[in-house]
């Protein structure tokens, strides 16, 4: 099959079987998961062109697997490009091609920034590279991920180093979105020292919210329906831990305004678990001038009072991604320890992916690890 | 009767008809509306305790009537005092008794700024102003100003020099709410020169939100469901008009998006109406990195996808009052005429104000022009 290549826009490729003449792009059989409609995922070759000057081709080392794939592979979310389409945006390999302007890059091992902006439209020209009209999202606006190889812009790579804190280079893949997401979140809510942070849902990226807001110094309460998801930030030592099947916002918001002793101006409430049960526990607890990050996504629209935001001078913000010049602090947290990665990833031959979205998908509970899956 | 004293707590007072005797607080005898259950209200004489020091009384010159006082009336919104209560909290008078330490105050006319901080929360000293945890809102907290004499505290008050722009007093009540209130939800947006802002429901404080925004070089949209409210407005000039009877959101967005040409991150989507229609629409106007504000406030839910804000970026905040640090920039733009009152106001003596109340309760479009009720 041949699916629609890298970029905005769809270009006619040649047929790869003739025998490429002068003038014709020559183009590589690349293997990975493409998606020719909802629910219909298969591991398959297809043609890769090669990269445009700006672009690098990277052999994929691992991608993972997060809920916003499972929305598209079911059909909740439309992806930006039409289908088929391979799936994936949280990317690490090694750059394998790499024309000028990026020749530098051959041989690097890189994270792929999960949104990739362009620098130059109006929003990033403002400061707003994260909503950056001509973003590209690996298996969203363009071929993604789980896939042998990718062709991807060159700019904003995050290449490595030797030091990677003990970890090789397939499981850094989460770093592009599981991590950074909640990074940059926790930027924009200006999360610091002596705060108290909320985290709802300490699935895939809350994990990482919650080790992250404690690495800042800030007062940490973890919010789930899931006790084991709760058991095991034990070692990070946050400072509460609430299951909502056994309490509710109300009983949590008066025991941290009675526990916390943190100004009321101080609090950010960061929803993480994308659902609109989670989206209406994020808002029964604003209080006066309080911050509250919508970083999940559902389609589903919660019944929350609006006004509440004015009668509290409060805010709610909504970040998307992360901002490839914070990609370097991030793998800093992570080399230097102070945020692990390894007890929520695990690894899976990308021949598994099939069954594990239809595993994963209609399940009420995320995955208890985030899987990379290794397409080699 | 006897009406809980202005503060949050209320005090036993003694008995006016037993002569005083020493020690025993003097009262006077004042008159007002007051609330003495959902839809009940009267014009009757009441019981004034004398200021304390920090505090002042005020002969009430004019008071406004705003949406919130009809809320407060309908029981659709509980006051914070308990009933009875004088409602009211746009309020320009004259000091007529000035204890020290505002002895200095004696004679000055000033505007009441709606909500009063206490300047020593937390909330207050994080420059949280807005959500002062003590913060005293005549006819909410205490007694209010649609009476003749009301005792407030005498820090923040606006005092008036000579030049009024050719306003009397009476008129300059509704500075202390309905004018304050947008300008700061403007400043908050952080509305500027080249910005393109959205004023949604341009009634009793909508009608200054375009004003100010015109006065700051914002290029304006103006959005009512009322041609006659739109149509006063023309003399300003705004960009736009939109009336929502003959139009929807999307043609709305489409219109704004081809005419402006003002990036998306300079939007500044500015709910004033109050209303869940009219939030909904906000929420539709939403563009990446937008701004939007909620000024208005109803206790309804409207139906909103709040994961829209994290696919585009965005930010919402509330705003409540007015941070009276303000109120010298807002009385300038109005002595200077580049905001003006006149077409958007009326007198009407306090004794029509019963049945004004009754006739707004459940009206589906505010009053034409906002009313304030004259004591005398």
């Amino acid at each position: 099959m041949e699916v629609a290549p890298i970029g905005a826009q769809a270009r006619t490729l040649p047929d790869p079987r003739q025998v490429p003449s002068k003038g014709v792009i020559p183009v590589m059989r690349a293997r990975g998961l493409v998606l020719t409609a909802p629910g219909h995922l298969a591991l398959q070759e297809f043609d890769l062109r090669p990269p445009d000057p700006g672009e690098v081709r990277i052999r994929v080392a691992g991608c993972g697997l997060c809920h916003t794939d499972i929305s598209f592979y079911s059909g909740a979310v439309k992806t930006r490009h039409r289908l088929p389409l391979v799936l994936g945006h949280e990317i690490a390999g090694t750059v394998v091609e790499a024309p000028p302007p990026h020749a530098d890059l051959l041989g690097k091992d890189v994270v792929v920034p999960a949104v990739i902006p362009c620098d130059t439209c109006d929003l990033c020209r403002a400061g707003h590279a994260n909503a950056c009209l001509s973003q590209i999202m690996p298996g969203n606006h363009a071929d993604g991920g789980f896939a042998t190889d990718i062709v991807v812009p060159g700019r904003h790579l995050a290449v490595l180093g030797s030091d990677r804190g003990g970890y090789d280079l397939a499981e850094l893949a989460v770093i592009a979105d599981a991590v950074t997401t909640p990074y940059q979140a926790l930027e924009r809510a200006g999360a610091k020292a002596g705060d108290l942070v909320i985290v709802i849902g300490v699935g895939g990226i809350g994990t990482y919210g919650v080790q992250i807001a404690l690495a800042r110094g800030a007062r940490v309460a973890a919010i789930d329906i899931d006790a084991a998801k709760l058991e095991r930030l034990a070692q990070f030592k946050p400072d509460w831990t609430f299951n909502v099947r056994e309490t509710d916002g109300s009983a949590i918001k008066k025991k941290l305004m009675a526990e916390s002793a943190v100004s009321t101006s101080r609090w950010k409430i960061l929803e993480m678990s994308g659902t609109a049960p989670g989206q209406e526990l994020a808002w029964s607890l604003l209080v006066p001038a309080a911050t509250l990050g919508v970083i999940g996504f559902t389609m589903d629209k919660p019944q929350i009072r609006l006004s509440n935001l004015m009668a509290l001078d409060a805010t709610a913000f909504g970040s998307w991604g992360c901002s490839p010049t914070l990609y370097p602090a991030v793998l800093d947290l992570v080399f230097s320890g102070r945020v692990t990665l390894r007890p929520f990833i695990e690894r899976r031959p990308i021949a598994e992916g099939p069954e594990l979205f239809a595993r994963l998908t209609g399940a009420h509970e995320g995955a208890a690890r985030r899987t990379i899956l290794i397409p080699k």
